[in-house]
């Protein structure tokens, strides 16, 4: 089952998604919540009713709105939290090995993640960039799922129980500002608080079910042959899959939870995958030919980023019309 | 004006606080909210209301509940998010010198802060821990702010007018957790997701106005000679003074508001005071001392902070009865 967030009103309205149309599911069924974040807290009782809804569709088709007629929004809209991960090993060691340092040994040990601006999630279409974010702004490819069951201390062989779907996550990134406060060993935070791409619509695990592969040799948790893909202005820059997710999802279920309730609509990201981004492949070019000219986000740039099964997420890259910089705001060092 | 949450049905109510005693605020004026977050969503209709309120309680005295016969929650109980800085110079100048490294020349170029976890926010009282917690289970003495106006690209110059008052902040840091993300190059986060303190009530602006001080020089906004405290088990272990933030609130706003939504509701702690965690302290001994024995905290442990005109916090270490550990789910690094 494919659920989208269509505009409508202050906060969207949920649909079901069905041969390319949108199916208002409180229309569908009027048990049926209007919003994603009731659908989630309500997880176990709307989950057979949509269910039902969608069969019902099948065997008796009616009309819905196209979904060139309305604009989407983020899936999960009003994200209750929002981690990011770093699951992809070949991302991190390929950085690592650009900029000429060892493989971080700890990767293997336990997955990480830190919190990013859940008030800063929307969906498909133009995202507003201040002047210091077209300072190196970046993309990054990602999948993302969002929790549907409160839980605490959940241990990684139970936590797929917990994940309601998925949707790709572009987490859009300016590099100029992370890399400030990444110094002070702190963040990314500030580099990455303006926006994060959701969408284009949640996919329950069931309609993932034919993808499913074991997860790497001493993990645990469901894995997914998906193909990933990004391009920008219509040219692919980025390629993996899902399945190259190093940590399941299952074990950063296990890992953030411990010590600390998760509640429906909690976001995970999964961290960029190898290739998902500028920086890593600046960097690579970089390391293959000196004079390779490194390659940034601009005003009017398209970034499409395609899951299989997930379908597309495109967002087009819009400056604000404004001079405030933070970075024309620095102070001097003292001279001491 | 100090307003306090103090619990009542599942979320709190709202309370003022007068002669050290509680007074719900909708049974002052049935056109108060009665709960801190929708307080905040109409802060310029509220506050003069409470302010007005308020005054009555002076000229006609009427019996209140006293603080000890209620359980006060966080002031800001359902904080929209939650964001702690690095303001003060002589933590971060003092832990690098303890461990041997000079100080980054980058702290007073600019002012950085991280997302930490906003429903993991409780007032005082117990605090419950994990196994993995009390591995190096520390405190933080901070102070902090919460947004009363909605606001973006706000500027230092008008920052003050969003902060709706003031409270205590105990940013509870499981240091091994913290040390393990931050290899890694992430966060702080799980280190420090399972519970940050506020408390024991919001105290307006003006009622700080008496303890203002200039801020240090070349920065903008307002500064306050407060002094801060804090005793564990009724030794005092921390003293300073928010006036020794070297960056404002003002300062700190304007770059979480960069490009940004800002919300009523969102905290920002000031990160932690000079001395204020045993990081820095048992650094601090070491260093003067190399047969220093180290201190963290243990469960049981009563951590008490106090800060001139806030009040005083208190909350007591609690272990969960689990011996759930993610540091004995590490996984073996690969032999290569």
């Amino acid at each position: 089952m494919k659920l989208a967030t269509y505009a409508h009103g202050a906060i969207g309205r949920l649909a079901l998604v069905h041969l390319g149309q949108l199916h208002d599911l409180q229309a569908l069924d009027a048990r049926l919540p209007a919003t994603m974040r009731e659908f989630l807290q309500r997880w176990d009782e709307c989950l057979p009713l949509a269910q039902a809804a969608e069969q019902l569709l099948r065997r008796t088709p009616r009309p819905g709105v196209p979904l060139t007629e309305t604009q989407l929004l983020a899936p999960v809209n009003e994200p209750t939290s929002c981690r990011d991960a770093y699951a992809f090993r070949q991302h991190v060691a390929t950085a690592r090995r650009n900029r000429g340092v060892p493989m971080l040994p700890e990767f293997d040990e336990y997955p990480v993640f830190y919190f990013t601006n859940h008030r800063s999630v929307q969906g498909p279409g133009p995202v507003r960039c201040m002047p210091d974010h077209f300072q190196k702004l970046d993309f990054e490819l990602e999948i993302a799922i969002v929790v549907c069951r409160p839980g605490r201390n959940i241990v990684a062989a139970e936590a797929d129980e917990y994940i309601g779907g998925f949707m790709i996550l572009n987490d859009l990134s300016a590099r100029t500002l992370q890399l400030e406060e990444m110094l002070l060993n702190l963040g990314p935070a500030k580099g990455k608080d303006f926006c994060t791409t959701l969408g284009p619509w949640l996919v329950t695990p069931d309609e993932l079910a034919p993808y499913r592969v074991p997860a790497k040799p001493g993990h645990t948790g469901h894995a997914y042959n998906l193909r990933m893909t990004c391009a920008v202005n219509g040219r692919q820059v980025s390629a993996g899959n899902v399945a190259d997710m190093d940590w399941t999802f299952a074990e950063l279920l296990e890992r953030c939870a411990y010590g600390v309730d998760l509640h429906p609509g909690d976001v995970i990201g999964s961290g960029t995958v190898g290739t998902g981004c500028f920086l890593e492949l600046n960097g690579t070019g970089r390391l293959q030919n000196p004079a390779y000219q490194e390659q940034w986000l601009q005003a009017g740039d398209e970034v499409s980023m395609t899951i299989e099964g997930l379908g597309t997420l495109t967002n087009t890259m819009v400056a604000e019309e404004t001079t405030h910089s933070l970075l024309a705001l620095k102070k001097p060092r003292p001279t001491s």
